[in-house]
């Protein structure tokens, strides 16, 4: 074990303690933000974020679609910072996401909307970052220093303010739903001899794609990317409806595929691909959290049972891809704390 | 040769006529909806896509909000299939963008935009199929029967629509930029013999990634799926800046990756990624198109220099990717043509 494999799990163990403390300490800012959507009722929600924190975005866009009926939009940041041009943004809101809160791009597209006269709001980890220092409103992801090159805690603080402002967009009673969270994390955290079996019974088979639909497909998202910077596995994430659509293509025997499963509707989904997936001789391996029902057939993989609703349960599944992914690199020989070229701080024009 | 393929090439072959022929029976109806458009103001247009038509409507993306300055959207359809919950739609334009024009999200999608009172367009090839039944405008592709499993002739129709449509919300006179694209694409179909002798360099590198940035990043999304339908790569398609959070880290001998380069701003950037994975022993391979500046190293390539601006010549970049994925599959001993497991028509709900 290498001292960053020390820290990386360190910090992957902390993820309980910043969920609950993202719960305890940042409602007020996440009230004043929703004040601000009631008063100025912006045609649009739009998310604009890089690499682990873009996943939180995604995550971000199915919340306030589907559960507050907003607009939202993923930003294409290169349009402003590679062309100089990009979309009038002053009826928006406009959220930038990122760890370090450095990435330039990023900033640099709060810094237009904001010049535009639009709302502004960072979520960040470090308060006195540029991404911080760009925005009218902050939500702090209170997770301590991450030094680790794969981000964790701070993408599971990130996703919790998401469904924290969801929540008070909701009504204001909506919050307590989230009360099961930093217990249900707890939880995942346990399945780490489960995600090392499920590792070990994949044999020879690589993972090529994690397969997730509606609120499943965030974290199937992440997973991957984290995957990719762990183990250096060439797993593609995909909506369960676009691998339908081509992707399909590639099933044979040796061919496994993680399949995402939040409960409630994405749960149906998840069944029927991961049947697709062993009809052409693949492997899936189910990775399942919230209210679950029991699977159709014996899928290997791992779970946790927690009382917690499809939308917030992509929380929970994204602590056991972190550590299905953990698992697979050491059971590789690879240590997934040290990915070769990557640096914490990426930042892009 | 299966007969399958004749058909393939065949309607690869058709497209500089399809292009043509959208571009002189399609005004009127373009100049309809950037009517529409400009008197109703919509705060976003929203595209709604699965699969190919889905690559398409990103483009759409980079055009409205780079060109038009209008907040572009793509749709998360299983918000409202899946969970009958979505955006308010009603101060939107929606377009949605279906081959087949049978998916039944989007077709969804666009209806219930309707029921709002949002203006609606769907791009379609079928004008009797519910998709185009569906929404208010229609733009057809004019493509004539697309008969493969591998959509071609259709996306660059798809492309070419919406290329119109943001010349038309430019000015009057910007549809003349359109004007080489016939020809710049009849000349990407004599690369065929270089798209050949490029796949013979790469010996048993494998394509790991299609990687673009900027108005590069709409084709390589296209080029990834083509890959994976023809020739089951398993070739995942990054934006350059999201490449460098990340996937970077899979980059080592024998993995090669095809870098779009459109032009302009694309150019940079592509050949700080060419140099990149070359820098971690990888193999870039570019796919270039439009009006090119030389390269300033002699990495493999299929090129088409083209009097297109960047905006419009990823329809160009397209057709060399489609050679590129036809000429892989065949030095694989596939058929291009008869991708396993897939169908034409593909519905989700």
């Amino acid at each position: 074990m290498s001292a960053e494999l020390d820290r990386l799990l360190l910090e992957i163990h902390e993820q309980p303690a910043v969920v609950q403390r993202v719960l305890q300490t940042q409602v007020a800012a996440v009230g004043e933000i929703a004040a601000i959507v009631a008063q100025r009722d912006p045609s649009a929600i739009v998310l604009v974020a890089r690499g682990s924190s873009d996943n939180a975005a995604v995550y971000g866009r199915y919340l306030f679609e589907v559960c507050n009926h907003r607009l939202t939009s993923l930003a294409a940041p290169s349009g402003l910072t590679l062309y100089g041009s990009g979309p009038r943004l002053d009826r928006t809101l406009v959220i930038g996401i990122s760890q370090s809160g450095q990435g330039e791009d990023v900033v640099a597209y709060v810094r237009a909307a904001r010049e535009q006269g639009a709302p502004t709001v960072a979520i960040v980890n470090d308060l006195t970052s540029p991404l911080a220092l760009s925005a009218a409103q902050v939500l702090s992801c209170e997770a301590g220093p991450e030094l680790s090159v794969p981000a964790t805690k701070t993408v599971t603080a990130q996703m919790t303010l998401l469904a924290m402002l969801a929540c008070a967009l909701d009504d204001d009673g909506a919050m307590q739903r989230l009360q099961p969270l930093p217990g249900a994390v707890a939880s995942a955290l346990d399945q780490r001899p489960a995600a090392a079996s499920v590792v070990q019974s994949l044999g020879s088979s690589s993972i090529g794609s994690v397969i997730g639909r509606g609120f499943a497909y965030p974290p199937a998202l992440e997973l991957a990317l984290k995957l990719k910077e762990t183990a250096y596995a060439r797993a593609e994430p995909f909506s369960a409806a676009d691998f339908l659509h081509g992707p399909l293509a590639l099933v044979q025997p040796g061919y496994a595929a993680l399949v995402v499963d939040v409960g409630g509707h994405s749960s149906t989904s998840a069944f029927e691909i991961a049947s697709a997936i062993q009809g052409g001789g693949g492997s899936p391996v189910l990775v399942r959290a919230g209210e679950l029902r029991p699977a159709p057939e014996a899928w290997p993989g791992v779970e946790v049972p927690a009382p917690v609703a499809e939308p917030y349960a992509p929380i929970v599944a994204l602590v056991l891809g972190q550590l299905l992914a953990v698992e697979l690199a050491l059971a590789l020989g690879l240590d997934p704390a040290r990915p070769r070229y990557l640096h914490k701080v990426t930042s892009t024009r």
